[in-house]
């Protein structure tokens, strides 16, 4: 357990129960359900909205938002740096930021495999509490159910969320143009390696922290600053910088450039790259994001990105090229040069 | 197989392919990820918002919305009348209805478990356009995630939905008072008992099939008919008539009546809950909802849900009073009372 978890779970401390582990009954709707949900579930994500108990949440929307989704399965639940609830909340926050949407809604979906103990549910509960308060997002609407023991693993959580997109903000791939400079929020491949580390078993001087973290504040920061010249906004979660670099030069026809010396990695991460024998840019990432630049201020946008807290590994690593339509181009720290194409196979299962 | 899905699988012949199950590459997120959904799944649900393939989906919403989510988990997930496709659409578009809006855009993310059969995932994503068509809504963004064989089961769905709120509704527990006629929209019990049949092998005359279909065509002409003479709508699906009854009754400390000779049941459904001696009240629903209605209207309303395809079955079950507060009663056919209480265990796991 993390320093920020302990202290997460003082301030929410678990009810009083007569159940120490969720059961088939906790998810059959009725009585059990009933009592799981009152034992603290509202309560502690409780806001006018949700409190009104329907079978939808009712809300006030105006002008053009964004909607996202994501499942999560991360395997081990618990990891170095956060849990499965944080990473919840955090992911589909992020997918709504860089849409350029000041999130807003969320919908929380519990599929709960019977056996999991309370003590780890409410664990998991008051992570997606400290992760909400701190992007400012709500929990309005939600599902719990329960499988039998064996069909699925631990929890999976589902999000939805819904955002209003930022009177700033263009974000499309239309408005990538040759020129464009490509910035990394942060050190890469640190999420992927922090799960793994935990699974591998693989210790170092201190523990490879996964980089889960929402980052609506820091985007929407620089979308008010830096408005239409940020073209396009992406975090490259599941299958890493890599595959995110050539998903984009395939569907906008463009080339792009990037640079293994600019490519911030932490050292332990990087060890641990090399130990597994994996390539850091096709590992999964989570507190991290993609901005593609107008050159013009590509300068301004680094420094401000830089001085914010999310950000202060921030670098341009690449450049967006006419010369090689579709192709990504890794220019390696020798000088040599590779093509990047998407992750081939499954090279990290279960890593969010 | 039902008629309905042979003839849904021969609209949409499945595309030839080089893997015939889904492995856990499929979830990675880099090229077999996108080999899965360039195999269909975008042409199938296509539409201008989803083929942006953006983090997130851009809409334009005004006023008042409504927002829902949904996890499906039903075993077997294909049964008489449907599969998990179509039950997941049609789950959250219903949600939406009950809440008296006009459902218009879904999310629709996938956990499935390796080894699932492309044919089995392709009658699955079919029946979730078959049921899109119907419900006139569109999936505009959506997740595929894959776990290890055993550590789920098929294929989950969670579907989350937005609506907007019909100008004319006005749907709130707080509406509810004295004299409210309490109206069921057809026959209890069907898709519980349907799920049930298949997995205890009971066999009647006919197959029971479940009553899984959208439900907001019907729902929306009966507001634009009844507007706030509608007081209350809810969808009996887990739990069951019996058990949302309950609930109302104890958040809005009201008491109700119900008279068991009123209560529809198909008669194949009444010998199916008598063999296994289940409680009809008690057992989940799927394209069924529940109406609290001015008395003043009540006749006209069930005159009108009577002429629509999902209301041929409806009738008037009970009465809104003011004698036992938080209580439900159910009158016997031979009038002797009984306390109706919310559902105590798990009667009937993964019916949906």
């Amino acid at each position: 357990m993390t320093k920020k978890s302990v202290k997460m779970q003082l301030q929410c401390p678990i009810p009083k129960l007569d159940f120490n582990v969720i059961t088939l009954g906790h998810g059959s709707g009725g009585v059990l359900t009933n009592k799981l949900l009152d034992s603290g579930v509202f309560d502690i994500l409780s806001n006018p909205i949700l409190n009104e108990r329907h079978d939808g949440a009712f809300l006030k929307m105006e002008g053009e938002m964004a909607f996202s989704t994501d499942s999560f399965l991360v395997s081990p639940i618990f990891f170095p740096g956060g849990n499965i609830g944080e990473l919840a909340v955090n992911g589909t926050v992020n997918d709504l930021a860089v849409c350029g949407a000041i999130p807003k809604y969320l919908s929380l979906s519990f599929i709960i495999e019977e056996g999991l103990k309370m003590t780890e549910f409410w664990e998991v509960l008051v992570a997606i509490k400290y992760a909400c308060d701190k992007a400012n997002v709500k929990v309005v609407t939600g599902d719990t159910k329960v499988v039998e023991k064996g069909k699925g693993d631990k929890i999976f959580i589902n999000t939805s969320g819904i955002g209003s997109i930022h009177p700033k903000a263009n974000i499309s791939e239309k408005n990538i143009k040759a020129g464009d400079k490509i910035i990394v929020s942060g050190n890469i491949a640190t999420h992927g390696m922090a799960i793994m580390s935990v699974r591998e078993g693989l210790e170092f001087d201190s523990t490879i922290e996964s980089d889960t973290t929402n980052l609506n504040h820091t985007i929407l920061n620089l979308i008010n600053t830096f408005g239409k010249d940020i073209h396009l906004l992406t975090d490259p979660t599941r299958g890493g910088v890599g595959t995110v670099l050539k998903e984009i030069a395939l569907s906008t026809n463009i080339g792009i450039d990037i640079f293994q010396k600019d490519l911030p990695i932490d050292n332990q991460v990087a060890s641990a790259c090399e130990l597994l024998g994996l390539d850091p840019l096709y590992v999964a990432n989570e507190g991290l994001f993609l901005s593609f630049v107008d050159a013009t201020v590509s300068d301004k946008f680094l420094e401000a990105l830089q001085k914010d807290e999310n950000g202060i590994h921030a670098k341009i690593i690449g450049t967006v090229v006419n010369t090689h339509p579709k192709q990504v181009i890794l220019e390696s720290a020798i000088g040599g040069k590779r093509v990047v194409s998407m992750l081939p196979g499954e090279q990290l299962p279960r890593i969010c």
